[in-house]
């Protein structure tokens, strides 16, 4: 497997009177075979378009010439769409985009998926229309801020490069009619087809998480590899404890049906995993709150967040669970050169690698927390690429199913969203044309 | 006032028995009365630095003639630091940089906050040491990570530039002697003072929030300006009733005690105040999280978590309270073309400004969390600018203070971070150096 999960340190035994006592926890993990037996059936039947995405290879090669295209022509591709519309390509982007452009060279990919009005005036300000393509998602093709955000941006582009502008914008919605996909034919847009049955919170696989990190350079294969392996371990398992998603669903239900758990902690030592915690968020919260249930997942960085929200973990209300995820990282980066400041209260530094140091953090932080009877599970990678992060893909992926199952509720709508989309578009219907200027 | 708080759909007369009952709200806002007595008391016998700050001007000046330095001579600006000697500066600096480059030009401002080994190759690789400034901020001169990422960058601009370098590194810290300190005088670098008495999460007010920002072009007069405002007004108020943060930490600490809101989330429409709300995340849950006290802070952002963590907040557990900062942005932003796609499916959005989407889907929102019973503050603001930014930070750190003092811890310690640091110190020291390489 492309990583270990470590979960000693959510039980009694370790931590505690906080901690799960192991029959709390064994009577949860017996609850979720159904859900298991409910994965492998869909598998089998292909029922659930999800589980047969890691071993497609025939839908990678379409994208990857849309890709090089899109590298190739432009400086800036800019990518519209909001929610599991954006936050699958922002995940994979960030392994080859570590803030200073892509890695290989080639265009620069940007996701915006808000509709503020000042960040659209700077974004047309600053970038080139010549060198600017579009990539523009949305499962429905009617989501209103992205429909708004690319009309916005096709007017802009037209206006340098008339109507062969469309030429450089891609669509990815689904096959039947809808606004977006009528736009995209009405000016010559490249159209790739959404998976119906895949909603945006689980696209990260398909081409919607793909294409904007293509573009990058991503190896979509590998992070299909590691997914796989992690979705054919649960597959094959007699019993959810040797599935390791299972496990962790179990971990999480019986810490809040126990122990009060009303938040859970995602917190990455790693910056490339920032954006993977803030799709976990998305992932977790739609899935699971309804009806009353779910817990609130929190996005963290560590070491960042040791210097913001660590104070609150360790001393205040005792209503959460941690899950850190390490990598290996002590032997990497640049050294640090203790010559320069030839100080003895440095020379705990001096020589070290700033690889060592955070690893010598995260660890720390989960003996801390450990110490201070919070239950922390840790997910140790080796190494952070694209087959360790498919796998951490698929596993919480797996895991937030089965955790939906044990909480009674379905993982894959969200009605209350609906309803909320449904007032803004009645509020904006009501309200008048801006004043042509 | 710069903003205006709108309270009333967090109590029972509007939302039903989610809300507070008044009786409820009154009880604890008349407790706030003694924090706020301890307020002027400490402003008048300024035995508080902080709310001596607005109305400072003396140390404007040098800190402006750094900026202007850095940003006429660096190509790039990398401030180091974590925590609150990060946050405020990344809060202020987004009123000048949104993801394009600063505004007027000059230097682009990078704030780097953790010792990812990996961030740090791409760092140096990306950017020319000849063009690169850093401003390295650590209150006690002592934070490792600080000093890590401080040795690295050193040594990296040594090699360019040889032991001219430390011209282009400037320092913040306490006047005592430190590593930070020592080292900044040994390679000739510019040091500014950190007040000793403003711990880093309510510094944004002094240089280590405002110098960063100021290389991008901040007014920092209009930020104090904005601040003061708020200020009078509290230190004014004959009851607690005439404060905003007071009438806020009342509200947060009500519904905490009678209802149950374990988390608070903070949720601005404007992307320029995500950075904002992240402050906010710190300067909460470090000042009230301890001794078991305390409730979680979520930094949310609208419209985009409309599509990610919406479902949760209308549909999950009844366990928060919410803030939407709101701003009058309707008439803002590129109109949207509606003769691109003459769909009827369209019209709605056609001749529309992108500001009157944002604006809609905000209210929308306010109104959809009321209707589903969960307590909702609204704070609107009708320009983002300096001004309102520092009406908003002055607002958040009173009502944090009352907050605390309603909770009965101290808001300016953070124990358990120490504890933390402590230990990750140690594992630090027990480590044997890398091998030379």
């Amino acid at each position: 497997m492309p990583y270990e999960q470590i979960t000693e340190r959510c039980f009694a035994s370790a931590i505690g009177p906080s901690g799960l006592a192991r029959e709390e926890f064994d009577r949860v993990l017996a609850e979720a075979a159904p859900a298991l037996d409910a994965l492998r059936r869909a598998h089998d039947g292909r029922t659930m378009p999800l589980l047969a995405l890691p071993a497609r290879r025939d839908d990678l090669d379409p994208a990857r010439r849309v890709a090089q295209r899109l590298a190739r022509e432009a400086a800036d591709v800019v990518v519209l769409g909001t929610g599991g519309s954006s936050l699958g390509g922002q995940t994979l982007y960030a392994l080859c985009d570590q803030g200073f452009g892509p890695k290989g060279g080639g265009a620069r990919v940007r996701f915006h998926d808000n509709v503020d009005p000042a960040t659209f005036e700077a974004l047309t300000a600053a970038l080139d229309p010549a060198k600017t393509a579009v990539i523009a998602i949305s499962k429905s093709g009617t989501t209103a801020e992205t429909l708004a955000q690319l009309l916005v941006l096709l007017a802009w582009a037209r206006q340098g490069a008339g109507s062969a502008a469309g030429g450089r914008f891609v669509a990815i919605t689904e096959a039947k009619p809808s606004p977006l996909r009528r736009l995209a034919e009405a000016h010559g847009m490249t159209v790739l087809d959404h998976d119906p049955q895949i909603g945006g919170r689980y696209s990260v696989l398909s081409n919607v998480g793909l294409l904007p990190a293509m573009v990058g350079g991503l190896d979509a294969q590998r992070v299909r590899l590691g997914a796989s392996e992690v979705l054919k371990e649960t597959l094959a398992a007699r019993d959810p404890s040797e599935s390791a998603p299972a496990v962790g669903a179990a971990l999480s239900v019986a810490l809040t049906r126990y122990k009060g758990a009303g938040t859970t902690v995602l917190m990455p030592y790693a910056d490339r995993l920032e954006r993977f915690a803030l799709w976990f968020r998305q992932l977790w919260a739609e899935s699971l709150g309804k009806n009353g249930a779910g817990t609130t997942p929190i996005r963290a960085v560590g070491t960042v967040d040791q210097h913001s929200q660590l104070q609150l973990y360790l001393d205040g209300p005792r209503d959460k669970m941690y899950t850190l995820v390490l990598t290996g990282c002590a032997g990497e980066g640049p050294e640090i050169d203790g010559s320069l400041g030839a100080d003895p209260e440095l020379a705990y530094l001096a020589g070290k690698k700033m690889g060592a140091l955070m690893d010598a953090e995260g660890r720390a932080t989960v003996e801390t927390l450990a110490r201070h009877g919070r239950p922390v599970r840790v997910i140790h990678i080796d190494k952070l690429e694209e087959r360790t992060l498919g796998a951490l893909l698929m596993h919480f992926m797996l895991e937030t199913i089965v955790a939906a199952r044990l909480l009674g509720v379905d993982p894959f709508d969200q009605p209350a969203v609906e309803e909320g989309k449904e007032i803004a578009r009645a509020a904006l219907a009501g309200l008048a044309p801006a004043a042509s200027s």
